[in-house]
């Protein structure tokens, strides 16, 4: 069977991916995803997405013990552990926690995702091992795939594009099929990922994560294959595969 | 003054560009921009979009000397002179003409930008000239640069998109600031430059054609360059500036 693989550029786009049944694989590059896969790598046993801020700390008042972690306007909110800096989740912070997290762009696409059986997590930091284990769903399934580009505020963004285009070239070459958007996020990849960093650097959004002098976060995130984390989101929690 | 360069990936996204006042380019590769630029470089004297079959039946009633061009799933409608291959478009055939035109997707997305003040017509035949021109007027008049691609039934197109990267690549380096779907398109032209005609044949609008024998069209369609003219779409007529 031929996998039909496309990318969406935008958060809201993940209701139509989930209508067609595929497995998607959600993207935040500049930060939610990178954060989520660090957290996980370094030992978190679970992040719990929260839509708003009220729903967060209504969680962490009801567990304690849970870190409350995310941002608005890019910030960590007040009285929160955490930011949304991948940077921050450390071994020693967030080994064997349960984690809320609430940001603006990622945790909206996660949520319009959620009727979908199979929602990955993805970012440059796990795209080979997203692009495997995607395949291979995908494959013994019977279902398609579908990149949701978080994008920011509601807009497309270059570094959630190229993303897709990394996963995407991590794919096998036989038994799929790319759709337009899918062909155009390889080839703007292919012609990026030698400078990565550089390209990265020119998104609207870099440019603003900048100014809150987070640079270092942009530099983290660019990592390509960093880890080999593949985290799952089913039934509002999110565990490693 | 910085000019700032957008493209939009949807026909109907020309409504929003038109409404921040931005010079707008139309785009749309296979086929319709592509035949109006070539019908002007042959000496047509205008053509006249129609949005719909019946509008331009009716308009070619009242003026037997205009010519009827277009298409409806890709073939030529019933009755007309020309369909929508650029190839039809001889200098013998439109020298001194007015071509009625009545395409599904190229048409719709000038229809939606003629509240606009700038509106040019552009594809990979005159993507030098088409960033050129737009360069100057956006300079001395003081505003932004648009590139609306038409897309295929509503739906991003591939071909389009590298289109937008052309044109994008042509303008000068100064001056200007790339959104994000910009630098996207500009990344991934660079990418397909070498081998437009290969990497557009993979478009799912060029398998269409292909299935319907329209093959030269595409090749015809990737010639980058090959014309100086720049369509302007003003008072519902396109002519050469």
């Amino acid at each position: 069977m031929v996998i039909e693989v496309y990318t969406e550029f935008l958060a809201k786009d993940a209701v139509k991916a989930a209508k067609r049944g595929d497995l998607i694989i959600v993207v935040d590059v500049l930060r939610c995803s990178s954060t989520i896969i660090t957290a996980l790598a370094n030992g978190a046993r679970m992040i719990i997405p929260a839509k708003t801020l009220r729903e967060a700390r209504k969680m962490h008042a009801e567990n304690p013990d849970y870190l409350l972690g995310g941002e608005r306007g890019g910030l960590k909110p007040r009285g929160f552990d955490l930011g949304n800096s991948p940077l921050e989740y450390t071994r020693e912070k967030v080994f064997g926690k349960t984690i809320v997290l609430t940001t603006t762009s990622g945790t909206r696409a996660l949520v319009y995702s959620r009727v979908a059986k199979w929602v990955l997590v993805g970012s440059l930091l796990n795209a080979r091992a997203i692009a495997e284990k995607a395949i291979s769903i995908a494959d013994s399934e019977g279902i398609n795939i579908s990149i949701i580009q978080s994008g920011t505020n509601g807009k497309f963004s270059l570094e959630d594009f190229l993303c897709a285009g990394a996963i995407i070239s991590m794919l096998p070459n036989n038994n799929i099929s790319l759709s337009d958007s899918a062909q155009a996020a390889l080839l703007a990849f292919r012609h990026a990922e030698n400078n990565l960093y550089v390209n990265l650097m020119k998104s609207e959004h870099s440019k603003k994560l900048i100014k809150l002098g987070l640079t270092e976060d942009i530099k983290f995130s660019c990592q390509i294959n960093l880890f080999t984390i593949v985290p799952l989101y089913r039934s509002g929690i999110i565990t490693k595969i």
